[in-house]
């Protein structure tokens, strides 16, 4: 029996794709552009039926690369090298299996979308705390392999942080059945830390177990001018002294950011009468409902005013106003995505080292590629700027294409000389493995070559990817 | 050269104990009696060391049980079977390395106590949120090695969730430079996870980075009587919706326990005119200094007391009327550590289980055991309440101590079936080893198996511990 008939005989019909028109949306990445082959798509409905794909993969070699929402940064969900491959789409495994409000846990298999989750969540009276711009067709699945980050790491930390159990299927087809709702189990090793953030290289996550946590209640939302991402520093550390943990995101949006996101969408309007140089997005939240944030924030910012560290704020006064503000944030996001003329980044320093990663990298970029622009946004409350670039006006597109991956390395040395990583929140993927390779060899590459054998000696689960 | 000789090569002469006065307190557990047998002590003083003792260890055959503050309950520090065993204590390992205020992070060294390190941070106006009982002498390395919780894990989570990165030296004496002090950090896989929780068995922890948490600046602290664990837990809810993370503590009080600290401490005073069958000791705090929380936990209790959940509420009104409540907690905890007519237990449940877990685990032990006396307390808002057993009046305590397996082995089988934990927060150490193969064999074993292998292939770190 071959591949195709042995995928056939525990598959259902919707469950095989094996047509080229068929498989090209999962051969093809459009955010990368990587590309790659497969003979077949599984498309399982069950746990079973993975486990069943995984146990005919193995006994016919094939190489398996599991496929969430397609939304990953770092080419990953496409197959890398190495034939016989099939792309395993969890995306027929959408069920919530269950949700305990009491406990505030969730149980929800890999294809399930994450706003699909937050959603559940939300209706029980909890939230799930992840919140990210792919969070339309992200799943759940790929959160956690990948250990996505996003918007509210500051407060609520990674998808790491809410995964209490995993159910995930094995290389050779056995189940572990990790699906664990406990805030705290200490007995023996903490197995699920294989399948979190090792992005389809060692298992297949078919379903997790979630810690939920409180709904915010209360919020406020302000943005504030600044001068420098040295004042957005010295901003957050006076937010996080005073304010401490009800800051639940901490945004820096330079200016060329926003000049991407209005030659994108001209209705938009400056949130301020003077155009500043840069802006910090805050928002605070507490799950208290009677507490109210605004005169909290307002007193933290006016602070800030009276020693020059910001120049102005714009307190949100209404959800109207809220929403604006987060589609400023949104939207130079958006702007960026898919222009081929930005190069986007994605690397974290400590916290204490983010203006000087900005200014370091300004240089890095400008003695490479003069006239480049610098678009550094994002978490500056947890040291992941990414330092965006844009080409300069003059370069043509396909030599600016060209120059990229220098560019990236430069950004990424420098962050790497500051103590820092070269993939703060998207992974590694095809498009990082070789960079990961020469920053973090030696004994780090030892201890990862081991986990990758002990789990997948044959190393079928997503080649090419990571180690 | 033999082992002695080699050791001694690489430590200096406080580093090396051999002489059996010197190295009795390293193989004798007063708390579960557990006794080993090894040939030396290393007590080396730099990483470096560290890694030269493996060395000599690994050349050797030598096992390896590292020692952080002797203080775990499952008798993880005394060596178990096998030699020539060594003790590799870390506790000159006591350097601070590093305390960044701005990024929120510490670096210490494995030797450094627990108690120490909260010191540090509350001195750079922050706080290392890891509150146990041991935290006089427990230490970082046994912290991360154990992932300690403790009385806040309600709110801040277990020690994994304030490890940033490691320094481990490995079982073949190479070093894992991993100390990264990155909030965010997806370069690969989560290697650290390999060394937490994992009580030494796969490496030795040298160094932590650790994140800190802002300080709380405000707080509330409380006492509610109510009349069974059902109201207890449902008080939880209550008080976890309306005050969502502002809860940092809430712990179960059984009468029982009340009377053994009472019966320690004759001076100590009942909180209430009344005796109450149950109690719930909750703490509120906030970093947010301008926020008044006394009346948002009265609101909360108020309300409580109108829907009959808590029968009676005392609200400390100063410093010192919140440290006499929690000295009833911390007492209770003493009162039965050392007695050995009490059974110490560490299972945890989904917290929708909590109550169903006592009222089944009180039924469990009445059956084998009648007349014993369930001390179920603890940490209500995360599922593990401790549930002790009180040997009967009239039982001699030396048939009590002959029975103590099957009762800790039958409040374990409760747990379980309700999807619990048979060691919630103390870990395995050798005490529940036997146990958790049973109860996690299979699919499971065969993983941490694996991972064994793969660190420790000759099988010499911590043997007959955990795996």
């Amino acid at each position: 029996m071959n591949l195709l008939d042995a995928l056939g005989a525990v598959l259902d019909p919707p469950g095989l794709l094996t047509g080229a028109a068929d498989l090209a949306p999962y051969l093809d990445d459009p955010i990368t552009r990587a590309r790659g082959e497969a003979v077949a798509v599984a498309r399982p409905a069950s746990t079973e039926a993975v486990a069943a794909v995984m146990a005919a993969a193995a006994a016919h070699g094939a190489h398996v690369t599991a496929r969430g929402g397609g939304t990953g940064f770092v080419g990953g969900a496409v197959p890398g090298p190495g034939q016989p491959a099939i792309v395993l789409s969890l995306e027929r495994m959408r069920r919530i299996r269950a949700v305990d409000a009491v406990g505030a846990t969730m149980i929800a298999e890999a294809g399930v979308a994450l706003a699909a989750a937050r959603e559940a969540a939300d209706a029980a009276g909890l939230q799930l705390p992840i919140v990210h711009g792919g969070a339309g067709s992200a799943t759940i699945g790929g959160t956690v392999a990948t250990n996505a980050g996003g918007l509210n790491v500051v407060k609520y930390g990674m998808a790491r942080q809410h995964v209490l159990g995993l159910e995930v299927v094995l290389a050779d087809g056995r189940i572990w059945h990790g699906l664990r709702a406990l805030r705290k189990d200490n007995a023996g090793y903490d197995l699920k830390q294989l399948f979190i953030g090792t992005e389809g290289t060692l298992g297949i996550v078919t379903a997790a177990a979630l810690a939920l946590a409180p709904r915010p209640l209360a919020r406020a939302t302000a943005l504030a001018a600044v001068a420098s991402p040295e004042e957005a520093l010295t901003l957050f550390g006076l937010l996080r002294r005073r304010l401490g943990d009800l800051v639940a995101a901490c945004e820096l949006i330079p200016r060329s950011a926003l000049e991407l996101h209005f030659a994108r969408r001209p209705e938009a309007r400056d949130p301020f009468a003077t155009p500043h140089g840069y802006m910090v997005l805050l928002e605070v939240e507490s799950p208290a409902e009677a507490l109210d944030l605004e005169p909290l924030a307002e007193a933290a910012l006016a602070q800030a005013l009276e020693a020059d560290i910001a120049v102005d704020v714009i307190v949100a006064r209404s959800e109207r106003e809220r929403a604006e503000l987060w589609a400023l944030r949104e939207g130079l996001a958006e702007a960026q995505a898919t222009d081929p003329r930005v190069l986007k980044s994605d690397t974290a320093v400590p916290v204490a080292q983010t203006a000087a990663f900005v200014a370091e990298a300004s240089r890095a970029v400008e003695a490479l590629m003069p006239g480049a622009v610098p678009v550094p946004f994002g978490h500056i409350g947890d040291g992941n700027i990414h330092f965006n670039v844009l080409a300069p006006a003059a370069m043509a597109t396909e030599d600016f294409l060209a120059h990229k991956a220098r560019l990236a390395a430069s950004i990424a040395e420098v962050s790497v000389a500051l103590g820092g990583s070269i993939a703060a929140e998207h992974g590694i993927g095809r498009d990082k493995r070789d960079l990961l390779a020469t920053v973090r060899g030696g004994v780090e590459h030892d201890l990862a070559a081991a986990l990758k054998q002990a789990l997948d000696p044959a190393g079928r689960l997503n080649p090419g990817k990571v180690v």
